[in-house]
């Protein structure tokens, strides 16, 4: 089977984990999700579906309808950690469902905020990837559906912030060493002031963890996808450059040396850890792998241990409720099962 | 080279280090050394060590004088670390020899607080070799030295706590499983009761450390030295059994697994260390090797380093003065050099 894109390295993966298009699109003939009754929401569903199973296009067969109303809990966070769904989705009780790529880099959302939120996730640093893909699919449901646009304003979404383009383009970036320099306060607001937002790894209100931030960029109106996406490749370029100097005035320090090693030690030999302190953990040691201390661990490997290790997707893997002490117990073994390889 | 004997296990050395005995003893001639002037100290420095040299026995050629006065400072406080001569030994600024045979098993003081401190050190629990190989080096100076000794008393020595046989025994515990379940303090009441003293590896004043114990007779007068060792002997059957009990049942906790096994995983690889941290890290794998967690690690390397990463004895080894930073650094060093052979 192909491997997802959370279990690969992409373009400068040193810094860069993944790279999100995400674009708010609303059928013309309905009111916005949280107007419509059940009724209205089942019609939706099964418009959009039709849509992406009805064209004729080779993707249409690989995704799958995920009835996210009627699958168990773990299999229900398992999807946020993945990225694949909004917390705010499977948290709405409403009638909804997920169109999902087999790969898991094409995930649409039907009655999330808006009737259709098409996602497209690929590994490293790729927006041009990702947008064409997001306009591919997103071509492909116009053949069928009448999405609500406005010649003046562009794509209308519920929420006025997505109004124009309605599309949100993100990268996922490590930055341990501009986070231990307490550089992201500053740059947080210097990046508002260019119309782009940086937060924790599960967007609007996620605290940032083991040194993983979202950059997005916020302005939706009266400036073009291209331009937007331009904007974000060349801020995240400088962030690029600023965090690889940053890393390797720091690695020189023993003390960083120091505890790089630790945490890899520590992986290779625990056997019970949670979650926090594992993402640190594997924070510390990819920071070491991208400096050349530590080469027997890949990028991709780190990649697909920091989403593996969640506690839904864990559950997942296992198949079976844990207890967090079971958990923490099957978080080591995997952990060590994968590095000590 | 022989090994030394604290770099080699020995019996039931999952719980006993180590043995020593140690029998103080005054020339009858000459007032106690606190008493005596440069010159009456210079005279016994030659009398005590004319005896060990022109004695006949194959085994005093095999020891070699260390003059203490005039050895470095790491040299010095090295002795201590390698428990071949007390802390006061080296702290006071006398006229003072050592004889030191040369896999460092016999250390003979001149002018500690008696005129004579022969000590004898073996690896594991072996009180009976370590009395025997004392009484031999004792008879040896016995030929030609006149000890001060009264039919009633028995040897007379400066502290009345030595009076008689002037023998002290004891043995270095690992306890790390009486330790946790905090069974110590109440230990060392009971242990008092019946004429012994339990306290750090450094003896007297010294903390406990690393889960290490000196237990020690404390009975020297009206008692003869095989009563002494007797008594000895069976309080620690009685430790070891109790130790040994505890262990099992504490190494099914996970937590107390998942301890042992970062320990490893930290000795491994840490580029800095401190020596307290390393003391007890080698001591919660001690407690792994001894209840089969660990394999790769033998006990004997675990001692061996126990002794080689105090400060005094690490720059002994590197031939050079460093900062306690340094230190760290040549401490991990070692350790990785050493356990991951």
């Amino acid at each position: 089977m192909d491997k997802k894109w959370y279990e690969k390295n992409g373009r400068d993966g040193n810094v860069v984990i993944s790279t999100r298009v995400r674009l708010a699109r609303n059928l013309e003939e309905y009111p916005f999700p949280c107007r419509c009754g059940s009724d209205l929401r089942a019609q939706i569903e099964n418009k959009v579906t039709d849509a992406v199973v009805n064209s004729n296009s080779v993707i249409s067969s690989r995704f799958s309808r995920v009835d996210v109303d009627n699958i168990s809990t773990e299999e229900k966070v398992s999807l946020v950690e993945r990225h694949l769904v909004s917390p705010e989705f499977i948290s709405d009780k409403r009638e909804k469902t997920l169109l999902l790529l087999d790969d898991e880099s094409v995930s649409i959302m039907v009655n999330e905020e808006d009737h259709v939120r098409l996602q497209v996730m690929c590994e490293g640093f790729d927006l041009d990837r990702a947008y064409e893909l997001a306009s591919r699919i997103d071509s492909l449901l116009d053949e069928h559906l009448k999405f609500a646009f406005s010649d003046t304003l562009g794509y209308l979404t519920q929420c006025p912030t997505n109004l124009g383009t309605g599309m949100r383009a993100s990268v996922m970036l490590h930055l341990p060493a501009l986070h231990a320099a307490k550089a992201m306060k500053k740059m947080a607001e210097n990046l508002s002031k260019l119309g782009l937002t940086i937060r924790g790894a599960y967007g609007e209100g996620s605290e940032p963890s083991a040194d993983l931030y979202q950059l997005s960029n916020q302005i939706t109106l009266g400036i073009s996808e291209k331009t937007a996406i331009e904007n974000l490749r060349n801020i995240t370029k400088q962030i690029i450059a600023q965090e690889m100097k940053s890393r390797e005035a720091m690695i020189k320090n023993i003390a960083v040396q120091d505890k790089i090693y630790r945490s890899e030690g520590i992986l290779r030999s625990a056997r019970q850890i949670d979650g926090s302190e594992a993402l640190q953990l594997l924070s510390n040691v990819r920071f070491g792998v991208t400096e050349g201390l530590i080469d027997s661990i890949p990028l991709d490997t780190i990649n697909s241990l920091i989403v593996e290790i969640q506690p839904a997707t864990l559950m997942r893997k296992t198949g079976q409720k844990l207890t967090p002490a079971e958990r923490d117990k099957v978080r080591a073994e995997l952990i060590r099962s994968t590095i000590n390889r």
